[in-house]
């Protein structure tokens, strides 16, 4: 039993800094960070490696860049010089992948089809960049009740398909529970994206019902939900995955929690239901 | 420009009863209205197919039919009895499909694959009474938001994938644009489903955003969400799908609203919004 591939997501505690974070991340024993880059524009990236590397921890990721979706052409110029910068601050923390959320459809646009190639031409547009920084892109696909508002990528298949276009060094995907553990093809392409190399950052929490009225809080801790986290989990680990396990759960009762109590459940939960099937 | 192909599905006008539903529909000009088992359940298939016979109406489908993942051998005979009883409702009404919602996970499991696997063999079972009823099955593929708690069965190609295993006359599957509006897959599973004729109902309503805090109800007219039902109604065309459209919205403020009102915003929609594309 060992927390050596835990990470902790900065999500989970969303309203502790730093410090905090580090604190309950080391408490529980682990060394992991995955971390947002609000905290890496308030602070600065060198502040936030030097954090990390006195504490002696690790950032896992960078989240998130993305949001790449607009048809307005300077808007979407914006957003890829936003990422390039995400891609520098996440090689100057050392987090060796940027997680991309490629963001909903434009307001007022039901062009679903345009949406999703400009995701494509974005990534293509960022890929030499990502290569320059010794950082990858990880394609996160959300859930399909985000398809409309927050990420016109949707299965693990569309990221790979996108992610294919690439070479496996600049583009991959994240696998997150949460968004994919309903897809039949769940298991065919999980396989596919390990065996391409593909995955890039593995993401868990749970599944709740009823949905939370705000849809994007309705998460919970591994085993408070309907996930089946062993058969996930090993799914993954047969793909040949041996990186990271984020936990990365956005609940309100959860941010409302002491980050001390919240971090050891975290760790819990992840011996219990997670660590047994890597 | 014509209503021949609208049917209202019961479910828009909830609270009406079937008297006010005809009347309703007969105001707008159309002439079919998908029926729900409650309504026949209340006043018998023969009054029900009375009703709609003195009102010039037809029945367009009954729904619904399914619910049969339970892992308790009792529970799942009962819901494949309760299953051919309406088949037979079905075809005493004159309606020629009973939609099938697949049902969730049984309590306390998370056995997605094994719930899905009963899904399989319920509509094996059924199937052979489909044919003597005359009555189709059709699979209904719901949004994955609804996964764990209602339906197993979560995009067109997996419902698809079930159908094609009976014969097209017995089994086919159900086009929801609000389920399946956000597929990457949709234009070749729709295309997959034209080509098998499987396609025994087409049904249509618009995707809210923020998702309403009972996710059941974020349902609106076309025309007030995000999809494009131009586009995906070509889909449906080009499969060569020639039969009903039905408008079914479950939504509070809908619910709430005048029958004749809503009826009349649901013929104007209709006609602006789907019929050029069919």
């Amino acid at each position: 039993m060992s927390l050596d591939r835990l990470s902790m997501n900065q999500a989970t505690l969303r309203y502790a800094p730093l410090p905090v974070v580090i604190d309950s991340v080391r408490t529980i024993g682990a060394s992991a960070i995955g971390v947002w880059r609000e905290t890496v524009d308030e602070l600065g990236a060198t502040e936030v490696a030097r954090q990390l590397a006195d504490a002696g921890m690790r950032a896992s990721s960078l989240c998130r860049g993305g949001f790449f979706t607009s048809g307005d052409d300077d808007t979407w110029a914006a957003a890829l010089d936003d990422n390039r910068r995400a891609l520098d601050d996440a090689a100057a923390i050392g987090a060796p992948t940027l997680v991309l959320v490629a963001g909903g459809l434009p307001v007022g646009s039901r062009d679903l089809v345009g949406a999703r190639e400009r995701v494509r031409d974005a990534i293509g547009a960022l890929a030499p960049h990502a290569s320059a920084t010794g950082v990858s892109l990880a394609i996160e696909a959300l859930h399909p009740m985000y398809a409309a508002d927050r990420a016109v990528v949707s299965t693990l298949g569309q990221a790979l398909d996108l992610a294919e276009q690439f070479a496996a060094k600049e583009v991959g995907v994240v696998v997150d529970t949460f968004h994919l553990w309903w897809d039949p093809e769940l298991a065919a392409q999980v396989a596919r994206a390990g065996a391409g190399n593909r995955i890039l950052s593995y993401q868990v929490c749970d599944w709740l019902t009823p949905i939370a009225a705000d849809s994007l809080l309705s998460r919970g801790y591994p085993g408070d939900g309907h996930i089946d986290f062993a058969a996930f989990t090993s799914l993954v680990r047969d793909a040949g995955y041996a990186g990271d396990v984020e936990v990365e759960i956005f609940n309100q009762a959860i941010w409302d929690d002491e980050p001390g109590r919240v971090s050891t459940i975290v760790a819990d939960r992840y011996l219990q239901l997670i660590e047994p099937s890597l």
